[in-house]
């Protein structure tokens, strides 16, 4: 059976499916949720087994994307799973691209982006503001997927410096000043996609994108709930995120 | 600009975003939809171009997956790209990996699975209908992705041959029964998902899981509208599917 | 046992719901869903039984208000029950009171308000339209309710002149036109209610709202499903309506 | 300018929309949410008008449907104005009506029954826990209803004493139960409903209401949203309740 080694990047799960991503190499450090933690115990356990740390039970495992995406650090509001995996189909993102993101944020997507166009692909993300792309590529590293990234101090409503991309992906405030270069940069059939909180962002995204050489342009909103299963019966849980954002799809024509 | 080439798959768009998958190197034939067509007509087109056939607009494409996923001929009822996604990222699937698929039906999960762990990874797909194996790997192939795919008709209640999988994905009547197999099947940390229409499926699922050695068990029902944008302002779309189907994941631990 | 009398207004109920209102005194006619019936044939059949007419089986009752609403028939887009059921418990609609409705459609949003208001309270219903006025009232006089309802060819944005309303529901294009004679007409405490398709027309009705006397403004979405009970289990229905329209309330101050 | 009197049940209303439903006969107490209130210090204040008590402002009114609903204090889980709307209009709920409600938790739905049914019809109400009828009827008096609803310390699976009932309302936890009684009890074409938080119990109330002489049987689930409209545009609201209960209709034939 495979067992944690030294130096190596993994993740707890408690019994409430929080999830840490700790690295064994680390000196001992307190760590919400956990307390004061010495990395290095967790050395020799095996793969998919039981730990108690003080009074609580973890299970130990190899990082999956969503242990990355649910372990992550959050500065910046995030762009959750409900809406990454929408972005990755209706985008067709697969191993093998090279895609741009305009808004780095907290890196969430910036995570399944890289996971999804790795060994070969690659991201390239925009940001203007230094801090965020500073805590980003942090939760990159601890996900093992910095070297996919390119991040770049740089406004994508200014221009956009490569060609031939398969996919351009925003999560700015004011994504239609970047559809014009959007249009540029991307290749022929490649994906727009535009996420925004607000209704007007999407119908001046949507309008400016019908003035350009796009098709295929839609707007998905995604609602999920999560089913409760007790002795008792099924329902559907009360808890339920009301609206994240619209999802804002095109493809470029020539 | 890059042009069609003969003996190629290309997907012609039309307005209505209706999607053909068409081979250059077939001979005449009627496509429903679009009527009489000599696809050889369509070599040494521009891609991203617009082409008339009879009184009727199409852009020609290199497929993408989304391209794949609404052209495919249906036989059984498919999964669509809205549970896709949410598979996608909760399974965490990602380049490289093995999959085991039970339940081909007209093989559109398949082709995304595919899709995502190709070039190096392979999708294991177990059916008990051979028609239905058969037109899903004739979809496969129009996809370009059968290379990653082993249909084997076997019925995935009755055990799984394979072992170390990343996950297992169960689009069947009566999962439970594959459960003890899937735990088996699956590497530590791999993940189980189901998907299935009715909630007594869901509960037999959860209670059977739960009496595994399973964790992160959850189950997740997805809505999603299209946002219609006119000249007179934005609403969401009167049409909206009210159901597909429940999915439910769980992980494995030792 | 209650049996059908002469020149009474009945419903039938066939299998698949559909409502059909008829008067027994009605000569023989054409009915569409029914075929030609002589409604004669009715009197003297007990409440709650069952009927054959041709091939088909029927149900007649007393109409009740879903009868009415389920049995009216449509000139314009109408107000549906899942919105109707909004409107009169967040308008805190009840009887004898008067309410003033701009835009009478085909009356079905009349009906429910009246019913509400009867037997001593009264509707004043406002449109520029005198065919959908005339159409509105025929199935208002079928439903027996026509009594609780004062029709009037006026633009309720050109002016209101009652006063001391308990509450006034306007389903036209530009509700914020109407907003300050809403202001005038209200009775302190009242109720002011726009059902509006757009995003854009909820948007300038709030914000006429804001400059305005009035509290409590709040606009609600609300979304119905049907769920299927089958003997293999429980499913949400696959046909859902994605939208009808906003409903956006506000309640007059000093 | 309507005023103010003594001893005068009156709703104040905050700028959260908070509402304290308060006798302006009440001695001075401690009010939660407001704090410490001589009521009478309300007399004479102009209705619509606004208040200042402490630091807080509120505006005052005459209490109605939705201020009473709002205002009552919970001691159960309350049914809410979302489903208390679904109800009143699959029910046909009017004004002159003898309605039985099974279970009357907080008496939310009793108060919104009560006042549709009001002035000349009634409401019956049952419930096995004498805690929960005292507390439910200190919110009707609250309310100014209590004269429309009888109590009775019953359990409705035992059997129903009334007869020729318009329609019959049930939050218990095994309505199936009482549908054999709830049959015997409706006149003909009166309404029987269910509320049930678990799948499980909508698919046990519908296999018995097939059992017995209904049609119309169908169940409703129901999601609202509020949106938000800021100056930077609207959106829907983040919070959003997932689920409250599922709602079952059925009539009665002979």
């Amino acid at each position: 059976m495979d067992k944690v080694e030294n130096d190596e990047m993994i993740v707890l799960v408690d019994e409430k499916n929080r999830k840490y991503l700790i690295n064994t190499g680390w000196s001992e450090r307190k760590i919400k949720g956990i307390g004061v933690l010495d990395p290095t115990i967790l050395i020799g356990k095996p793969y998919g087994g039981e730990i108690s740390i003080g009074n609580k039970r973890f299970w130990v495992f190899k990082p999956s994307l969503m242990d990355k995406l649910q372990g992550l650090k959050r500065k910046a509001q995030i762009i959750i799973p409900k809406d990454i995996g929408v972005i990755l189909v209706n985008c067709s993102i697969e191993s093998g691209q090279t895609i741009l993101e305009g808004g780095i944020g907290s890196g969430s997507l910036t995570i399944a982006l890289a996971n999804a166009v790795a060994p070969t692909g690659k991201v390239i993300s925009y940001d203007i503001r230094e801090d965020f792309m500073e805590h980003a590529m942090q939760n990159l590293e601890y996900s093992g997927l910095k070297q996919y990234v390119t991040p770049r101090l740089k406004d994508v409503t200014k221009g956009i410096d490569e060609r031939e991309l398969d996919a351009i992906i925003l999560d700015i405030p004011n994504p239609w000043d970047a559809i014009p270069h959007a249009w540029e940069a991307l290749k022929i059939g490649g994906y727009f996609c535009s996420y925004s909180p607000l209704i007007s962002q999407v119908e001046e995204t949507v309008k400016t994108l019908k003035k350009h050489r796009f098709i295929e342009i839609k707007t998905l909103e995604t609602l999920q709930r999560e089913i409760t299963v007790t002795k008792r019966g099924c329902r559907p849980s009360f808890d339920m995120l009301g609206h994240t954002g619209y999802l804002t799809f095109a493809r470029k024509i020539v």
